[in-house]
This record gives C-alpha cells, sequence and structure tokens, in this order.
C-alpha cells in the first residue's frame, strides 16, 4: 500500500461519519529553526536593502538598493561602485544592515511575508579572496558580467554579527548568528512552489485525509498546501468551525521533490490506515 | 491632416533614401527634473525599506519593511506597532530614511531601475492630523483595514529633509526637498505602461517616422517606446549604425491617455510634413 499513488482514488464518504480523533500525541510536527528559515529567506534573493550611515545629513540611517551573494557563513558580498554613497558611507563608518524580503504576492499583506534583517561591519573583501568573491557574485548576479572588472568598483562583505529575523505576524526573533552560520538554507526552496501547486492542482483529496487522520481534524472538508521544507508542509484546513493553520511533519527530512513525493505516498497510506481503524470496513 | 490616425498607413519606402536630416535644432526635449521623478516614484509605491538606528547593536543603521502613503507634499505617512524595532528606534533616535524602488523587470540589471532615498526625522503624527493620515494610509494599504483600529499602533510621518535619486546608471542627484515638496507625481504614471504596451503593438510605423523626422534620426528602421511622461516619450531607435535612446517632447504636456493619443496623432502628421519636404511627391 505505500506505493498506492497519492489522491483521487478514495471514495467519496469513506471517511464520512467517523468521531473525532483525538489530537496527535507527542511533540509538536518538526519544522525549520528560524535560523534555518532566515538563511533560506535570505539565500533566496540577490537583492535587498543597504542601510549605512550618512556623512549628510550626517549620522542619518541611509537606505540604498544592492544586489548580493552570500559566502560560505552566509555573510553578503557586494560590488560596490567606489563612488556609491553606501560604499563612501562604510569607508567612514562600517556599521551596516541588510534586509532581505521574501516576494510579496499580489494584493497580499507585504506583513505577512517574511523579512531578515542581518546587521553587521561591512568592509572590503581581503584581495586573497577576491577570486572566488567574484565567482559567487557572478553566479547570484549575471547581469554584472558587463561592469565585473570595472576598476572603479570592489567586493565588499557584510560580517554578520546580528540578525532580526521576522517570518510575518507573530514569527520574530532576534536569531543567533553562529545558529544562522552553521544552518542550510532549505534544499527544497527551489522546488517549493512547483510542489504546492502540484499538490493543490492534482492532490486535494489526499490533504483531506491527511487533516482529517494524520492532523486530528477528522471535520475537514477541504485543505490547501500553503507551504513545504525539508521538515515537512502546512496547510489551510477548511471545516465546518472555519479555517485553521496545520503542520505535519515528513516521516523523514526530505531533500528533493521525489523524497517528498514518496514521503507523500507514505503518509497517505498511514492515514488510510488510521481512518480504516477508526471506521472499520463493513461497519 | 491632424486628425490622421497614428501609424498603419505609411506606404512602405515612402521615406526611403531620404538624405540624413540634421539633428533637430534648440534646447533639448522637455523633461521631468529629478524633483519630479523622484515624487512619482515615491508616490508610484507603497512599500519600502524603512531604516533606523538601532539600539542594539547601539547605532547600527536598522533596515526594515514598511508600508506607506504619502501626505501632500510628498512625506511618507507609516502606521506602525509600537512594539517593532524600527519604532522603538524612532522614539529614541527619529534620524530615518525611506528607500522606495521602481519595480525591477524580470532578468533586468536592478542597478538600471530607479530609486528613492528620502531622510528626515521620523515622529508620531499629532492626534489633529490622525482622521486625515488614516484614509490616505488605508487609501494606499488597503489590507491595513483589519488592524488599522489596533490599540498598540499609531501613525508615524517622515519629515523629509533630504533626498537622494538614482534613475538607474547616470542619471542621480540630491534633489531639493522644497522642489520634492512642490512637485507634482507625473499624472501620466497610472497609465503609462498601458501606453507603452498600445504603442509598441500597434504603431511601430509611427515609432519609425518618429524618429527618422523629428528626432534627427533618418537612418532608423526600428523603434520601441521605453517610456513616457507628461512631458514626452522615449523610445530605442535601431538603425544600420545600432541602437540609440531618443526623447522626443511632446507639443503640450499631458496629463491623460487622450491628451497622449491627440499628440502622437499631431506629431506623425508633423513627421509627415517633415518627410513631404525632404523627398517631395514626384522626385
Amino acid at each position: 500500500m505505500a506505493d498506492r499513488p497519492v489522491g483521487h482514488q478514495v471514495p467519496a464518504g469513506d471517511e464520512g461519519g467517523t468521531p473525532p480523533s483525538a489530537a496527535p500525541a507527542g511533540p509538536p510536527p518538526a519544522e525549520p529553526s528560524h535560523a534555518e528559515r532566515c538563511r533560506t529567506l535570505v539565500a533566496g534573493a540577490s537583492r535587498g536593502s543597504l542601510s549605512t550611515i550618512a556623512a549628510d545629513p550626517e549620522g542619518y540611517p541611509y537606505g540604498s538598493v544592492a544586489s548580493y551573494a552570500l559566502d560560505d557563513a552566509g555573510n553578503p558580498l557586494f560590488f560596490v561602485s567606489l563612488m556609491a554613497e553606501h560604499t563612501q558611507n562604510a569607508i567612514r563608518d562600517p556599521r551596516a544592515s541588510l534586509l532581505a524580503t521574501e516576494p510579496v504576492p499580489d494584493g497580499a499583506d507585504p506583513l505577512a511575508s517574511g523579512r531578515a534583517t542581518l546587521l553587521g561591519q561591512l568592509s572590503e573583501v581581503d584581495e586573497s579572496d577576491r577570486p572566488g568573491v567574484r565567482d559567487r557574485y557572478l553566479a547570484a548576479n549575471p547581469t554584472a558580467e558587463y561592469y565585473i572588472d570595472f576598476g572603479d568598483f570592489a567586493f565588499y562583505r557584510l560580517a554578520v554579527d546580528s540578525i532580526r529575523y521576522v517570518g510575518g505576524y507573530g514569527r520574530m526573533s532576534w536569531v543567533d548568528p553562529v545558529a544562522y552560520a552553521a544552518a542550510e538554507p532549505d534544499p527544497l526552496a527551489p522546488v517549493a512552489a512547483g510542489i504546492i501547486e502540484h499538490m493543490n492542482a492534482d492532490h486535494s483529496e489526499a490533504q483531506v485525509l491527511y487533516c482529517r487522520h494524520l492532523a486530528g481534524r477528522p471535520e475537514t472538508t477541504e485543505a490547501t498546501m500553503s507551504a513545504v521544507d525539508r521538515y515537512g508542509f502546512e496547510m489551510i484546513a477548511v471545516g465546518p468551525s472555519g479555517r485553521a493553520a496545520v503542520r505535519l511533519a515528513f516521516p523523514e527530512p526530505c531533500s528533493d521533490g521525489d523524497q517528498v513525493r514518496q514521503a507523500m505516498v507514505a503518509m497517505v497510506a498511514d492515514a488510510r490506515s488510521k481512518a480504516a481503524v477508526a471506521a472499520p470496513p463493513g461497519r
């Protein structure tokens, strides 16, 4: 039964009329730490807002647009004109921050999307690091190719020492910079949008099964996936009492779309076996 | 001839073989001032990056996401949680800036798009101004409706006293804040994208006429509109010697799409009459 395809084959009403199951026992489903969420968010963009300290008007925080890449520890790397305000500001006072944001869907509340502010010291990259930094920068910013060798530009690094993460309403914290440096960006981030689209287009019945039998919401009538990461996924479950956000963990963390597919299939099998226990055939 | 429709009716080769005309005499075509461009850019968005001065790490510039509206003088109005970092920062030190950016087309170089940094003092809106500010804020940010009356939020105004404008490569300046406060956002901004799309879809021949006979580029073979504002429009003209950016002024400033249409028609008539002078019929 583990290789049974996800969704579609559930007879209508198969789970109808089952008594409410108890909410699942045990710890809350695994989810990314704020350090991981933050690292994923910053790695998912290549352009942010760089704040530096202006000389005139003196001491004012000065926001500018900056493209960036990341080093292995998640420190932003910039390629800046020596004439630009932010560069001149950083030369006088290296205190700076980079604000990176998740894309905001059209019409959505921008304050519900994630953003991270990385604060630290901004200074020129050592000559010995320049070739590697140049390669990373070009990989993240291909349009820089035509001015990457201009003489009046330089590579700068923001050595992050303080991090504010806001994942939306009510999900915010100061993130330990050591944990951020050690965190891996979510391996599913590049494919998450495709997984969500596929699940919502083709596997809405499977999602209802997940909510009913794995998430302790037996009255669910509709469910749509809203997020997926290596540790699990989130759905909006709809039922007679309204809408609720539901998170489920994968049996094991997933690092690619194929592992997600296998996990989803196993979870449908699990949901069906729990449904059968709750309402034995022929009852 | 002034009411002759734009484009389509020009017989192929009508202007072919004319000798290069001299570049048009007189002053360069009218264009928006940087104060006007800046005011238009800021009015065209409702979300930017707010930079404030952090308490911890002390004195660092702190970038955050902020939705905004504008007062009559173009000062940004914010609706902020009293618990938010930027609000706490502003209470301790009112120095702040708002970075507003033009949208960057997919795949385009982000440094070629416009952005403006408004620097000033950020402080709570006077109680007497609150109702008007609330209305403006909601008009610009409809998704704020559901928390606009929360008790732990307040309206803040950035009293702009210094402005940096970067319109892309090579177009940048510090803008006089008095000129910014007096400037009107471009009335064509809301319809500019539609005008450009229409002109490029249906009136490419008219644009070749403009370039050949009104912009001193007789060898133009293709032309596409790239920008339009109340004072005129910009095209990329293609010819044997490559691509060039071309600006033409309208006969009079235009404040809506209908006036633009009339101006375009008059300019086609003008281009045709100049073409006839350069290559009389029957020659």
